[in-house]
């Protein structure tokens, strides 16, 4: 018998850790971001959440252009303080080296394996956060990190966020395939 | 030097693997859920965004509700067939034992750990797909899988996908604690 948790507020299903690039009155700013997801196939879309009291929104809304950065395991700590200090407050824009794509406000960060250039397309307004939907420009990766052409979680070493415990977890073992494993099911139906 | 990944559109950062509960006719309905985040803090809201070919598309727009369900990895087979085979060709109402909260077409799945129950507050029209927004009504889990009263994914096991290799991983080994690990460099600063 399921009972109910009361902290639905504080509750996540496991995020990945992302990291938000943006310029924040013309310096690189970062932010750790985890409410993150795709939502459009076709042209390739993805959405983020993003509080309103945050210097990143405001950022976001300023320039309508900012990077989504994965990083892995081995840039936990810079990871995690990305998210404890505002941009209002402390200067984070010399923490990592950045490049560039087509887009002059998207800052990428050069030690994360995969970076997403996003272009604003559509703001959702909502009463503690803003949802902001972005056309995915380019999406830059590391030759090192992709195996036959694509990108491979076992060499990107990503990790996972999930509240209210505040746990990272690493990825762990390969435990299936999308589209194939339940074929045997539709056989028998 | 970081190169540009061409299948954009295919392309997703590790989603957690859930399973899509509606009501299509009157009957349940089942479907694999990638894409998928929270949206507002307080009060709690979560977005999903689902393409608009499938049959839970129209069941979502027709009553309104609707439940997202966390599997475990011992489900994998059951989880991926919820995927590949359409409601509107297949029944697929007695895959799972289901049980109701406080919604009438929320059918929430027995064998996860965790179900989340959704009723729907606003739809962002895009060009393939439907972002869903949802109130969280509540949280359902079982007590098994609490740790100090909170969710433990060391027992839940969920799973997570990445594309385009479409790979489903477990989730690995604590590699960190978030708003913790990041004090020494804030100190630092």
């Amino acid at each position: 018998m399921k009972q109910i948790f009361e902290q639905k507020n504080l509750f996540c299903l496991p995020w990945t850790q992302t990291i938000l690039g943006t310029h924040l009155n013309g310096k690189v700013n970062f932010m750790a971001l985890d409410w993150i997801t795709r939502v459009n196939f076709k042209p390739a879309m993805i959405g983020i959440c993003v509080n309103k009291n945050n210097a990143s929104h405001d950022a976001i809304i300023d320039t309508g252009e900012y990077s989504i950065n994965l990083p892995s395991v081995n840039i936990v700590e810079l990871t995690d303080y990305t998210g404890l200090v505002s941009g209002n407050r402390v200067d984070k824009s010399d923490l990592f080296e950045v490049f560039y794509g087509e887009l002059k406000a998207a800052p990428m960060i050069s030690d994360c394996p995969l970076s997403i250039e996003c272009k604003l397309s559509q703001t959702v307004d909502l009463p503690t956060n803003s949802f902001f939907i972005a056309d995915i420009v380019n999406i830059h990766i590391e030759e090192q990190f992709l195996t036959d052409g694509t990108p491979d979680m076992k060499k990107i070493k990503p990790f996972l966020l999930t509240m209210p415990d505040n746990n990272f977890w690493a990825i762990g073992e390969n435990v299936g395939k999308a589209w194939n494993d339940g074929k045997d099911l539709r056989k028998k139906q």
